[in-house]
């Protein structure tokens, strides 16, 4: 069994932007978030935390970075699949991944079972899903931006 | 074995708040802590670990959110009792679990142990507590709040 | 199997200061980094992951605190190696650990091998690595500091 961690932040985009927000597999109405990828800190600490248990490297290795990516334009739960075939040729399958979010919005709450459901459909295991806030403190409390901290076990495939 | 990552932060209470510090199940003279429980971030952070590794939410699907919560008032032991009989009528046992601490007050080091005592027997295993600071740096080093990051395994019950 | 959270963050020495910028095990060109040790945020995250998880306190526990610790002026590698020398003289054995860097220098991508392999040699077991920055945002985009987020799993040694 190896573990893996992950983190990532994004920021909330000016109103008018045009802009998406992505989050936990899941468009959010009523805001919207940069990146290049769809900016889902999310699904994007989930891909660090399994890469990093693979000892594949980060989600920079896999899909680069900047709007020339190969990830540049993609959502959150197609590249979690991609991750996924990756570790799988690499020998290895998630077992269990758990995400933490940090922001003021979006409420998670009511669409908490929604997110789990997209987010375990792409990673091929039970995932988890928290949120809290930071009580009006740092960047996540001045609402400027959202943040995730992930984790995941990963195993060696057998046969 | 299922793994779950949790985060809380809350704000220190200005000066003559009234409000009392409670942190890793033990209270500390000298400062308050604002929250609708007992703003415990140790405690919370691990709740919202356990509860992730079982895939049963999160600490406001159990207590609810603000003042009128059942886990308003409540010290943060008493609400990790809670949930791990929550969880184990849910089919799940805690296995280990560790918290750290991010924060300039209070000092945890000499009160660790009976801290790693309170929080260990109210989850039924071996739970850590590590404690670091932020170099004055953040919300954390400008001593507004604390924050924590928990993570914890859990399994499924036997018999 | 027991795990281990560990945290760390430490600030950009000012240019000029003739301090050196160590990090993942590796000395990094063009920085310094403000500490009494070599500041390396992911030596000391991991350090406290593995101790947490062996139930063996923290840093501060193994290394003492401020300038006249035994850790002032060490390398995390060399502390990582003595870190793990402590938990076998308590019966436990490091399985898997990952630290998420997060930052907006260095560069860890082109040395990211380098760096795993330095930590994975000084733990005993496979070490990932994956960094991240906070999209300008807190004191990390701000380029204040630096911090890291590690975990790891440890087991009881046999025999």
């Amino acid at each position: 069994m190896f573990i893996g961690q992950g983190f990532d932040a994004h920021r909330f985009a000016p109103a008018g932007s045009g802009k998406e927000l992505w989050l936990a597999g899941l468009r959010w109405d009523g805001d919207g978030i940069e990146g290049d990828s769809d900016g889902d800190v999310a699904a994007h600490a989930l891909i660090d935390a399994l890469l990093s248990a693979a000892h594949l490297g980060d989600i920079g290795t896999l899909f680069g970075v900047g709007r020339d990516s190969v990830g540049a334009g993609r959502h959150g739960a197609d590249m979690l699949r991609t991750t996924v075939a990756h570790l799988a040729e690499h020998g290895f399958v998630p077992c269990s991944a758990s995400v933490a979010l940090v922001g003021n919005r979006p409420k998670i709450g009511p669409r908490r079972a929604e997110a789990e459901a997209v987010l375990s459909d792409a990673v091929g295991c039970r995932v988890s899903l928290t949120a809290t806030t930071t009580d009006g403190m740092g960047f996540t409390g001045h609402g400027e931006g959202v943040a995730a901290i992930a984790t995941a076990l990963v195993e060696r495939c057998h046969g």
